[in-house]
């Protein structure tokens, strides 16, 4: 590396860097020394002749020679200059763009996300202001490992009137989304003794494998024309299932259902895991409470904003039976691993109103995409029988026996990303449901709604 | 409850829902039950009658009573009315007010925290602004497992700059703290088969736990003079440390010790973890590079925003070397676990120069700190001689032998909060540091420290 070389990356390091000529020196010959421009054993211009060259100081070169010999980037040994040391290995650096998945023209169709064009970034950023103006200093710092105060007692508020769940906000828990949810509560069973933990047939997959990797089995439920039978075999210790709009299948349990659920966990002993994931979004008049409600002693409620805002918040909560908070709080490692500006926001958001408006805007704009999903599909698809469209981001699609594939195929050319029902089956259920498909209509935005359902329509016909 | 007290909770309910009046009935009607002002079995008025005391629409009535029966809250049976469940137990709620540990008079000398009160708000909610608009809708759903791109860029160029940090974006990771690093690599370890980790005398205790938890042992580094010899015994898989700034004791890695570290990872395939957590804040005018300049290909550098920012941004990164991204990405759960505006936000604040800045003035602010507790020390407590105070938030004031219990006695006496150095022994460490406190003042603000100060002058007189 030339002394010009040298110079002409200082020069613009030392603009960038706003640290003063001796630091940006320093990682100009660092990282002349890291990219093999200066290979180990080379030795360096004396500090006189550098600093001529540069036009510095002397000073400034010998002081950033020093750092570098300090960290062990070069060695000074008298008699033999300052040189690059030996043990400084040349490592590949990768260019720094990130690759993006590339972006295949088409629609996703895939369930479980909400529209991200209509996050409230404005509202978000108002309840930002207002929760960084109004917080105290030491919100800053480490926290209740439950989550800020703040959040839980507007969450608390929020869940009774909206959900109908009961719980005082020092039950409840906020964690980093529903899958950290499950981890921690996996490890609260597992610490429990905890062995068996009923699934419904179909679900997420990653449950399965989230419970087992606390060692916990999961033991598939019963379906039949309405739902899942919900009350698990002997041996169970806890059921994980999403009453209000069964996950992807859509259907609510029924209110037997529920009873006989909630007596087996009285009678058991056992725990009940409801996975609310999409309950404000119910478009009929009936609203389906949550199942929390009934038995707040023995159902832990799991809700998120990853549906109703984005997922991106990793801002999930937990209504937890009193019994549980402190192995609960053990479990989390007692500490608040949610980030808490967010915290604070949400918490404003809720309590100002924000978050009741921007859900019942979100329901509109949903209901209106499953109204046009049922007309088209009446129109255009009548072979297409709609399952589950009472609520939620998606709607399940029953095909004529034996098409799931081929529709699926034909979805690709259309450039859809769509999801068959048989993905969600949990691969140890005797259960299976004939073929379908599971539309979620929560991503495309607004203005691409129509052509994705026109797509959608086409490979189907 | 009389129609008249369920018309008084239906009023305000219904005021503050703003979802209509059937919600409201149903959230009044649930709250009476859960409360025990209806108990179970009990008999409901009419929907008739209840809509005639309330001068309600008999429709709006039913709907309400239809939706507790869905949830299972109320009975429907022909003949026998409308009537509390049997199942509907009453559940003791807790106070809505969360109980704050009482705020005794004085001040937090505890090393590990910075300044709340300087925590750059304005700055950090323009940064937001700027992030959140923009931002790529996308960015607000399920990111990248190793935390967001724009992040991963800022954060290298800064490393590089300020610390003579060597990474890629690619193979930047972002965690919420140091901990959840520890814990995340510790898996990483586990699943390679390592057994033994080989950690400083003196350290956060906490972290021993957390590599026990995933199966760890650690093992004590020697201690000398010099600070701590990092050659560690045979069989030792990973070597855990704190080469800036030790923490607590203070001293700086030297560089034959940074050089025979390497050479022993090289040679051994072991792993050094370097835990560079306030290497911001080197008040000299020597700079101290990380360690893993020297070896990005063995060395994984955490840092944190913790220390220059605030702990609740639950911020933090490691540099990995490129083979162990893979590993570390899967150990993390192949999810990106951290809020994602605030993700956004610190990539704009570090990109901007509002970090460097951030940091340049928090750097003034605490090197005025040491020097003011250097020159009350050298006047009024000549028999304490300071350890580590060439960087970071805190120090170490070496007693007279024997007396630490009793400072820490006088201590809180004069109200304060602070920290033997034995606190922070590794228990299954031979080496011992004599008596000594470990003073962080980075807590106290501008305003309070000279107190602060003053109070610590008269515990040790």
């Amino acid at each position: 590396m030339s002394p010009a070389q040298l110079r002409q990356a200082f020069d613009s390091d030392a603009i960038r860097a706003g640290r003063g000529v001796r630091r940006a020196l320093g990682a100009a010959v660092r990282g002349a020394v890291r990219a093999g421009r200066l290979a180990p054993g080379t030795r360096l211009p004396s500090s006189r002749r550098l600093a001529a060259d540069l036009g510095l100081a002397r000073n400034t070169v010998a002081d950033a020679y020093a750092d570098l010999v300090a960290e062990g980037c070069l060695t000074a040994r008298r008699g033999s200059g300052t040189r690059v040391a030996d043990t400084m290995t040349i490592l590949p650096i990768l260019a720094r763009s990130i690759a993006e998945p590339s972006g295949a023209p088409g629609y996703d169709l895939i369930p479980g996300h909400p529209d991200l064009t209509a996050f409230p970034r404005a509202a978000w950023l108002k309840a930002t202001r207002r929760a960084l103006a109004a917080a105290p200093d030491d919100a800053l710092g480490y926290g209740d490992p439950r989550g800020r105060p703040e959040l839980r007692a507007a969450l608390a508020d929020h869940l009774a009137r909206a959900r109908g769940v009961y719980v005082s906000p020092e039950h409840i828990l906020i964690c980093a989304g529903v899958s950290d949810g499950l981890r921690i509560l996996s490890r609260v069973l597992a610490g429990r003794g905890a062995r068996n933990v009923a699934v419904e047939a179909y679900g997420p997959r990653s449950y399965s494998a989230l419970l087992a990797g606390a060692g916990l089995k999961t033991i598939p439920l019963p379906l039949d024309t309405h739902g899942t039978d919900p009350v698990p075999p002997d041996g169970t210790d806890a059921v994980l299932l999403t009453p209000a709009h069964q996950f992807p299948v859509g259907t609510a349990l029924r209110r037997d259902r529920r009873t006989a659920l909630v007596d087996w966990a009285r009678q058991t002993g056992g725990l009940v895991l409801e996975d609310d994931y999409d309950g404000e979004f119910r478009f009929g008049r009936q609203s389906v409470g949550a199942l929390q409600g009934l038995a707040p002693d023995c159902v832990v409620y799991l809700g998120t904003a990853s549906n109703t805002l984005a997922p991106g918040l990793r801002l999930a909560w937990m209504a937890l039976p009193p019994t549980l908070v402190e192995e609960t709080v053990a479990a989390k490692g007692h500490v608040d691993s949610c980030e808490v500006v967010s915290q604070l926001t949400m918490a404003e958001f809720v309590a100002s109103g924000a978050y009741g408006r921007h859900i019942r805007a979100a329901r509109r704009r949903y209901r209106d995409r499953r109204d046009a999903l049922v007309a088209a599909l009446a129109q255009y698809a009548p072979q297409v029988h709609l399952i589950g469209t009472a609520a939620g981001l998606h709607a399940v699609l029953a095909l004529p026996p034996g098409t799931e594939q081929q529709v699926l195929r034909s979805a690709t050319r259309e450039g859809l990303k769509v999801a068959g029902l048989s993905r969600y089956r949990n691969e140890s259920s005797p259960y299976a449901m004939a073929d379908a498909l599971v539309v979620g209509y929560g991503v495309p935005s607004d203005a691409a709604w129509p052509q994705a359902l026109s797509a959608l329509v086409q490979a189907l016909s």
